[in-house]
């Protein structure tokens, strides 16, 4: 297969005429062919019309053949083979190991995601039955259901070129509402978007849905995405990625005639609390644990644990020369992008201007290397200084030392929406961890025991999520089954005569659904 | 009881000190005493640290508490007797007979959310087990609640003075879901709102819950309402009012460092669609059951039919002139406010300068007397013009005569986001009302057949919300149990210890919920 250079409107192969994005193997610095130019303002005018043209077919779709849809994505993204990950490897510096992972996973959310979509839980479905007879007035018949918002952007994000991008979680959740999707490629992995695009497009056209269905735009996120976000037909959007990025897409998307919601996943640092009896059976130990959480893929996670806070004392000091020698042990890693790159040497930089800097990872050769750092400061100055809460996306951390628990909880107090707290503790540690635990389930979106925050499990618990900005919306998830809620309304119909109702209201209940019917549960 | 003028801020009475409001009698145009200071910005922050306060141990509160609480403060709105009820009909210009049933529907919501506090089924609980020899890596034990988003501003609707005021559907939401509440009370009906804001102090020292739980604010929506919802202990709103008013509520959400949801529910015209086989059947009796739903309660309703949509011809004819021989009998009633009667003036003038007169109602003497009226147009015209979709709150409405199907489909597609959208149709019209209803299933929150949209049930499966402008956020519903899940986030819980588990996801399952667990909801 050749990739094109070109965008897919539909099931067709279009060329833009804007300015080219083009790929560059960060590991080396050279750019990878071909050119994509970018879209332009009529092209994704031609994306939305042919996604708003789709729509009311696509949301009617019965529940298989939208799981089956979903399940041939899967089918033919694994059957793009090693030509997909030696392009995803070329285009964002990740090793084999990682991109056959993140294959996996990606075609593992989708299947996923079928599952849910034929399970029909988040259709929601809601009966109260007629009461004529009732005084002093009767009751009609009211049945609802959850029906798509509409056409969504999707932004793909840097750091998951496969699982976060063309058809990574958000198009999974949103094509599972329903919803047709356009996406706008993330400029560091074209190749791989094209990719993966035309698997989608193959399994829109074998399972003969309308092309408008599935668009995948190139451009900047100034021009096509914002020209996307504000488009009448677009419903909601998805992104991952940076703060100021998240910004921008949500003010566009309120300056609409008709706001519309945005899911922005941003900025994390991601706090993990070292608890006393913890750190002194095993100080090591967890800084064995949180140098490899730190470094792994180059700390490239939006959960990438970015915030140590425990007690000053021996105890710590204990994990912070641990640590500090992991890091020095630490080889350097090919960050994603230059961009990326440069903002981690200003992160860094900045830190360093705050924070004492404690260690240093092993410097490399060649282009966008990312040599771990790990800061220390205190309490007092932590919460004196909100620069020392800005994400650093990579593999940098900073301890914070406490004096007492007073501290602590007021550190806990002062940080902004986070994705993850992490809790480390033994049993002696119990009750000063349920003190702060209010205090954590206010600022986060998941709190996690005795593990460390990367790694995110695509499954029904979990929380990928939680207060801004960690997210623009803190009622969402972005990871797992619950994902597909974003993107879905409720509807009631009162009255209606059977031959009208979707099937998933029919009072023969065809659909076979655990309904809500005059407020108990159906077994 | 002594009406004292005072705000509640938690338990205690407190006056303000900024320009008073006092309640107008309409039917009269006389002040009724006494008048109420409005709050200061101090003020607002003491209810916002009070509230705040009481968060943490208010949204732990076990699932039987809070169900009591509910139904302690319906328990003490019915002690408040007929006191309440001439209150209200003095300061609403409503009859007793709507105020009592209006009092019945605001006590029968608060024993609903009771019930759907008890169920448990809001906790959405799920449960994804460990998987400690999961290959290549384990799974972690992942857990799944919701919690409260936090406190709640709420602002109370002047067209329910109980209903969707201090104690109505948002105030009961929002405590089921464990956020404390902030009322700002609505200028029309501040001795109505001093009463249910007493029964609600009182239900919450009964219930020994910390006091501020509970407050409630007088003054101006620019002053006392912008400030409360720029307070960051203030985590989400809701409204029910004007456009203007939910607009510029939305903007100071979207102003703040972190922005919150606003549940702004505001502008909706309600289209009926009369389809020729049921026009021909009984036109007459459609035009009786359209005036009385249009001139019921003065037609301040959300809900009211202001537009309706029909093919040109002798059965619309007829239609037309039985709806206005209907308008030409009906009664003038006295409108809520002065403010209200002016508004409704204008939009009625607005309306002449665009669209055809056809009939007036009776008129009266004495202050704010709303007469119906009615008007027709074009479909062309109407396509044209969009300030003849501008909501007018009152008994007005438009008819729209189209010349084909393919301009109802027109006019159905023009129109902006509705609450609600109504099919009268016989056996011959299911074909034409199939091929609609995919646009309206975009336009409204509500489907209606063969019935009229004033009325809204309070119920599991009622939706009371649409896409924008009819609400700020068309995932939601204001009334019925779904209307909880606008006050809530999951958080999910990885590998906890069960001793640091909330009791809804502990391994035992103490609270009977019916988990989705490893991906099969318990029966």
């Amino acid at each position: 297969m050749n990739l094109t250079g070109k965008m897919l409107i539909g099931g067709q192969a279009v060329a833009g005429s804007r300015k080219a994005i083009q790929a560059i193997d960060p590991a080396t610095g050279k750019l990878l062919e071909p050119a994509y130019p970018g879209g332009t303002g009529e092209q994704v005018e031609q994306a939305c019309a042919l996604a708003w043209a789709a729509f009311d077919r696509y949301r009617e779709t019965s529940l298989s053949v939208r799981a089956r849809f979903l399940e041939t994505i899967a089918d033919e993204i694994e059957a793009l083979g090693d030509e997909l990950v030696e392009r995803a490897m070329a285009e964002s510096g990740l090793p084999r190991a990682r991109i056959q992972g993140e294959r996996g996973r990606t075609c593992g959310q989708l299947r996923t995601f079928a599952r849910t979509v034929r399970a029909g839980e988040w259709l929601d479905v809601r009966v109260d039955s007629a009461q004529p007879e009732r005084q002093p007035l009767p009751r009609a018949d009211l049945r609802q259901r959850h029906v798509p918002l509409g056409p969504v952007a999707v932004f793909g994000a840097s750091n998951f070129p496969l699982a976060f991008s063309v058809a990574g979680g958000d198009t999974a959740s949103a094509l599972a509402a329903g919803c047709p999707v356009i996406v706008k490629a993330h400029g560091a992995h074209p190749g791989t978007s094209e990719l993966v695009g035309q698997a989608v497009a193959r399994a829109v056209a074998k399972c003969e849905l309308p092309e408008g269905v599935f668009s995948l735009l190139f451009g900047s996120g100034r021009e096509v995405g914002i020209a996307l976000v504000s488009d009448p037909r677009i419903k909601a959007v998805g992104f991952t990625g940076s703060r100021s990025g998240g910004i921008a897409l949500c003010q566009a998307a309120q300056a609409r005639p008709e706001p519309i919601p945005v899911y922005a996943e941003m900025s994390s640092i991601n706090p993990v609390f070292l608890f006393p009896a913890a750190l002194q059976a095993r100080a090591e130990a967890l800084a064995q644990g949180f140098v490899a959480s730190l470094t792994q893929g180059a700390g490239q996670f939006c959960t990438n644990p970015g915030l140590v806070i425990a007690l000053q004392g021996p105890e710590l000091d204990r994990f912070i020369a641990a640590a500090a020698d992991g890091v020095q042990r630490s080889s350097a890693q090919t960050m994603l992008t230059p961009g990326i790159f440069d903002a981690y040497q200003t992160g860094v930089g900045a830190l360093a201007g705050h924070a004492r800097p404690v260690a240093a990872g092993l410097s490399a050769e060649g282009p966008n290397q990312c040599q771990p750092r790990l800061f220390t400061t205190t309490a007092r100055d932590f919460l004196a200084n909100l620069a020392l809460q800005a994400e650093v996306f990579g593999a940098a951390s900073l301890i914070v030392q406490c004096a007492d628990g007073e501290e602590i909880r007021q550190v806990a107090e002062h940080l902004e929406g986070q994705l993850t707290a992490t809790l480390h503790l033994d049993d002696g540690d119990l009750h000063a961890a349920r003190t702060l635990l209010p205090t954590l389930e206010r600022k986060a979106g998941r709190l996690l025991v005795n593990g460390w925050p990367t790694g995110v499990e695509v499954c029904d618990a979990m929380v990928h999520g939680g207060p801004f900005p960690a997210t623009s919306d803190v009622r969402s998830t972005s990871v797992g089954t619950a994902a597909i809620q974003r993107f879905l309304r409720p509807v009631c119909y009162q009255d209606f005569p059977d031959s009208l109702l979707p099937a998933a209201l029919q009072h023969g209940n065809p659909l076979q659904l655990r309904r809500l019917l005059d407020g108990q549960r159906e077994a």
